[in-house]
């Protein structure tokens, strides 16, 4: 299957009855400060937090119904987690979650209160990748990588459907980067959409795979990110994905560990949201001049709000 | 001047170039805990973070040409200060704002960021009238008080009317209880479009006034109420308000200080968006059971969303 708008159109209308039509915000402040104007798509109202959803339930209700019979599979820590089980969950099939050892218990209750079945591994991505292919062997259940998964990368482009169909006129879309799946399907529905439209991806300097490899033009890991935004700790970007984003995304840039959190803190004051660190990236490049915002329009999909409130970056302990 | 449907209708077509229309969010996980259907109408992203703006612009946009050159004046030290100051420099007047010393820096910083004039007075509401009074007097400005002023009511109930084209079929509207403007703007719009809908108001049980006063049938005046609902301390709801409020108005319910920080809590964690405590006033009554969910559409107003993130109720410090 390619990943081209029809695929993103038919994603949207197999996804329609599981997610939400998510609004997008504006701030007459946040354009005084930079000069253009933002239009936010709030990612972080979606169901289980997160753009996540889109993707997940895209790929469990495209299964056959002998495939979905024998469940899903998947590793993470994180929001494709919990929208895994949830869509799984909708279609009254098994999710297997393979997650670190020392997960933390909000993440782990997340994934449990959609009924997710977890199985808990070394914390290191070779043991995650055991773990799943083990479970996929033993249960039959079909793997559904958080990323690297044309179907994933299919729903989450739907979000930027949505943008454009609200905002047609955009002259960039930011989002952040982690695996690329969000990237990529944003690219290829934007790029089929609104032909000269710039797709920017945003990353956190500390978890920079994705611009090195987009400026190398070709694959680089890097180990483990350290990284305050902790849904982009990937080491590498994914096989399917990263031709998509040579051909299609215009640049890659990145941000600073204390732009994050002081992004994190404007959208928090300024529109009144909860946006987890990684959907801030995207506005911390905005704030710390990785591009010019003057007389633009610029989309940016704020990708989740799952945080700890007991654990606040900007509170000390 | 009235308050009916008529006037909230022109308050609205007067006041719409200058306000948000703020969407209603819904969510799966606090519609399973209460076992009804939750609609919240997300007026803490309203321009200057509050719906206070409604009733501000109303008020200032109602206002001649020879009125509106002496500019207004306002007592307050929260969100109809900013909104006040925010609409005046809309339409490029002066706003002259009496607020008591000590006020919170972040507050002050707020109505300055609107150019707002400020006059500071003793933390007493005689002294803040007297002060309200007396620049009157001196500069010709009006008087629009935050609560007790139809055309400011009149602008606050076109949030009852956003919400009922949203979503018509509600059987409850929720709004928290300060001095009363909201609550009878939103009463009587609610009942003019949907004559069957319940109107119920909200308090914090330290802030009982209106409470006391509904149940009274005359109005009851206490001393300055120490909640944390720091949007709710009126010592006595509006003369004008009151007979509109035990006409229109089905009952007034109170909440306890620590359902109030729970039901914020809630909102934060679940609907991922900043709300302050006066906020989430109404969700506090559904959870401790103070009214009945169960199978019923409940309509509630999410009236503000200004809060210091560096002293949240949760976090000790």
């Amino acid at each position: 299957m390619p990943l081209d708008l029809a695929t993103i159109r038919a994603a949207h209308e197999r996804i329609r009855p599981f997610i939400k039509r998510t609004p997008v915000l504006t701030s007459e402040r946040l354009d005084a400060a930079c000069g253009g104007s933002l239009f936010f798509k709030c990612e972080n109202f979606q169901e289980a937090g997160a753009f996540k959803s889109r993707g997940a339930c895209n790929a469990v209700f495209s299964l056959t119904d002998a495939e979905a019979s024998s469940g899903v599979v998947t590793h993470s820590s994180g929001n494709h987690a919990a929208a895994l089980a949830r869509a799984a969950q909708l279609r009254g099939i098994t999710a297997h979650i393979i997650m670190p050892a020392g997960a933390p218990e909000s993440k782990v209750r997340n994934v449990g209160s959609y009924g997710g079945w977890i199985t808990f591994c070394e914390p290191n991505l070779a043991a995650r990748e055991a773990a799943c292919a083990q479970v996929a062997a033993r249960t039959g259940a079909t793997i559904v990588h958080p990323f690297d998964d044309l179907r994933v990368a299919a729903g989450q482009g739907t979000a930027a459907v949505e943008l454009l169909e609200d905002e047609p006129a955009l002259d960039v879309i930011l989002c952040p980067v982690g695996g690329g799946g969000l990237l990529c399907g944003t690219a290829v529905a934007a790029k089929a959409l609104r032909p000269g439209v710039k797709v920017i991806g945003v990353e956190p300097a500390l978890a920079d795979d994705v611009a090195q490899s987009f400026h190398a033009k070709h694959r680089i890991s890097i180990p483990t990110p350290a990284t305050i935004a902790d849904g982009l700790r990937t080491n590498c970007t994914g096989e399917k994905n990263f031709p998509i984003i040579l051909e299609s995304v215009d640049d890659v840039v990145t941000v600073s560990e204390t732009g994050i959190v002081a992004a994190m803190r404007a959208i928090w004051e300024t529109l009144h949201i909860v946006v987890e660190p990684s959907a801030a990236v995207p506005y911390a490049a905005i704030m710390e001049g990785k591009l010019s915002a003057q007389g633009r329009r610029i989309g940016i999909i704020l990708t989740g709000g799952n945080v700890d409130l007991d654990k606040l970056p900007w509170v000390k302990s």
